[in-house]
């Protein structure tokens, strides 16, 4: 019997607080809203190793994470952090020395949007979720669930310079009322993660949803000249500063999850690959809702 | 003596016509246009291998940059694919039995930059080099020297429709004689690579100048208001497709470069992040400056 | 009517080889050998433009890319690279203008894989399908296969130096018979690339196999600890240079595929994460079966 | 005179924490250790917002970080988290309503290394540079410097597995004495953040020296023949885990900086490119000194 090198003492003792895997790959089938997807899931996976252990024994970590996923193909899960849940409570079950685990999944993800124009098209996003388990609290688990969505920012400053005609030669006095004024517009991505608490549900397609409402236009893969006048049009008529983008996410959510207790945590991020520099704008809020209602 | 395993036959005598090592990193001296820069480069470095010999002797691929390098803080190098070109013989030098060697060297670039507003900026570029060696032909070699510039292009399909008002809502009837219209505009990647034959001599400044030249417009690190509506203004009175930015910097690089001899090739990639969309719109042209002569 | 700007004549009337879209995400649903998997498909897809036309109209591109994927739903699709094929010709029949079309697909890919101790798992892969097709030869399509495979190396020439004791302290003489000795090993990515000639089918799982078979060891997601020791000693026991591992998959292709013709095309790249080193060591050949059957 | 956009109130007042800019790239000089260097250093700067202005003024972050750094070339900076400091105040000098401030810096790096053969080479690393200013507690500056790492781990467990022949279809029983067995080995990143008090210096050198020292080996551009056998053996005699790596690097900062204040930040990561795994192996702990210390 060779030695179980990971169980010894190590040389160094210090308490590790994640240990694990990154970069699992595994596809994913999951429930929801009344049709089945496959996902094709990267998953980071990690749990904590006390000061009195060498190392933990990963191929536990990917004994767990199959067991789930597996299990996950012959019964309904209906979510990516339900799935993620379930394994950072089976990771503690497998890891008796460790205290939490906790559990990323991130997955390309494609929604049927609809666009004002009527057309219908599949637009990719990603996923993400998370889930955190704790032996100190009973096993009570953490989940969280996240969306990445690209859109289009326009910029509002730059469009009152170019109305006050300070940054014009030919100047803009005597424009129609109503006409939309130049600007730079961009790509932009947001981010949002949100707690899911015991009890609760959070669909990541509301949370898009949420997202696209709140840039200067949602994009889409097809787009017909009129079609692409309308957006570019409409996206004028909507200008928005990363910053506004996040408060808008923010705003929306808080009115859409009134349900959703004080203490649970979210975060919104926003970037645009500005047009007319090399480098990105960005904003972030990361706090709790009831920070937010306050 | 230990076996010398690279110089033994391999099972399949297949010949090979690129072995080396990539992502080597060195920091090269290079002295442009009268002043020195220091360039972080990553180098790939190959050589082929006959069908006879099992495996390339790549220590030696490292010797050889490391003199070359170590040789360019001493001795002016006056350009990165002068450099390349050295190592390129440098490798048939030492690998008796190759028959030919490719080299590419990639690096961060900064350049001053003065914009219509009289501003100066270091702005970032890549700089590309490339260089290969011909045993056969008394170990000719052949140089390339290429860019990758970060800018700006304003659709003008977009900007029709809008006149038209195809796309509106709002009829943009009435407006008033030269007041640029709103279209979606974005960030946009565009590389040339340039032949340097033997006795000529080809400026990445150069190069760089022709790409910002023929984009809607190159892009600042810092723009004050005024300036970032004068930007925005210049850009939408300059519409382009990512084919016009390949066709202009191509006419430009005719214009620019008619001593270059016929066989000389360039190639010329733009690529815009779609404001409008997820993906990119993409443009690509790669022959000779004969084919575009004629 | 808003102008069609497309259909103008460009400042510059140079032909453009390549222009479309890069990075349009689609869910496919190909049905391989026996069952159906969905591929999230990533799409780059080009035609040409000729000098008396100022733009393509890509809008096309994505009506093509889309009906030809949702059609993909309905009917059964054998492969990714026919799907390809298909989008290739119907870009010609759309884009009048156009005399050749270029697209590529991507897509991660999981397949089942049992270990030499019997055990299964799902692995990750990487799928990549071309295809090209061309007005002035009767719209003929060409269409070629590859997957990326991650794997293992062990180096036989740290080995042997090892044997010889030549970067030893304590002398390894007296080595017992068949005992495996000490090297650096590492992560390596393989990619092969092959043409599929009208008629004739290829099977990625078969290229994912000889890729496998060519390196010192597959490599598995979950690995209890006496077959970790197996799979250490199996890689020790098949020690192999990138140059082995291209030369063992174009051996292997060449028997595995004796019915393809001469100037099918195949491209075998193999890439090591040096374990000694911060570069990479990297080899590969591309030709023709042909030639390599000479 | 246009409206000043974003000194307006928003539509959805909520502070925001971090709104700023995200990879501004310029060249930095820094004098280290005697000798000035040149970094091609990324910044990514952050102020908070009030709930009671609609945006941050962007452009101010350009001018701050150009004019620290155009300032760092005439008076000697002595380091890049010094240089982050400085920006990181000024920024808050010039955001009147901003309450606190962040500032990263990126930058490759080279270091002259000696292998224990004596021979000399300049290999790669990354420099990570943190500074936050808090206006409330009169502009109080933190600083954090940190490395990233290439090297290489050597698997303890499968060693030992190997030792006691539960892998082995050849029994390794007979082994000489101290002959080192094999297992599987690969590149490793690890990554440290250490926080740099008022009144204390932490030199980059420094922590890679640590990190390297922690490694089962540091990694080298050049190794002929013997110094590669050496390198692979010297590993095998040091086999390390992720764990292992994290803890010894601990140990030794706890042993270097014993003058640094319990309050220190410090953050160890070490991802190891499994060569038997298509997934990496991960460790992290990010504490206090003092946490550390009890």
């Amino acid at each position: 019997m060779a030695r179980d090198v990971q169980s010894e003492r190590p040389a160094n003792s210090f308490r590790l607080e994640k240990v694990g895997v990154r970069g699992v790959m595994k596809p994913v089938q999951v429930s929801r809203t009344g049709h089945t997807v496959t996902l094709p899931t990267t998953f980071d996976v990690f749990v904590d190793v006390p000061a009195s252990q060498r190392g933990s024994h990963l191929s536990r970590h990917l004994e767990v994470i199959g067991e789930i996923v597996d299990a996950s193909v012959r019964s309904n899960v209906p979510s990516l952090e339900d799935l993620a849940g379930t394994i950072a409570t089976t990771l503690l079950k497998r890891h008796e020395t460790a205290t939490q685990s906790e559990v990323w999944a991130r997955a390309d993800y494609f929604l049927e949007r609809t666009s004002p124009w009527g057309r219908k098209s599949l637009e990719p996003y990603r996923l993400v979720a998370k889930a955190t388990a704790d032996r100190g609290r009973s096993m009570q688990t953490h989940r969280a669930v996240g969306v990445e969505v690209v859109g289009m920012t326009a910029c509002p400053c730059a469009m009152e310079t170019i109305r006050d005609g300070l940054g014009s030669t030919a100047a803009p006095r005597g424009v129609p009322d109503g006409l939309p004024l130049i600007t730079h517009n961009q790509r932009n991505r947001t981010t949002v993660m949100l707690d899911v608490p015991e009890g609760h549900e959070v669909e990541a397609d509301d949370l898009i949803e949420i997202v696209e409402s709140s840039l200067s236009s949602p994009t889409y893969e097809l787009l017909k000249r009129p079609e692409e006048g309308k957006l570019v049009e409409a996206a004028h008529r909507k200008p928005r500063f990363v910053e506004d983008v996040v408060r808008e996410v923010l705003a929306r959510i808080l009115k859409r999850y009134s349900d959703l207790p004080d203490p649970a945590l979210v975060s919104v991020k926003s970037e645009s690959d500005e047009s007319i520099h090399k480098h990105n704008a960005y904003a972030e809020r990361t706090t709790t809702l009831g920070e937010l209602r306050r």
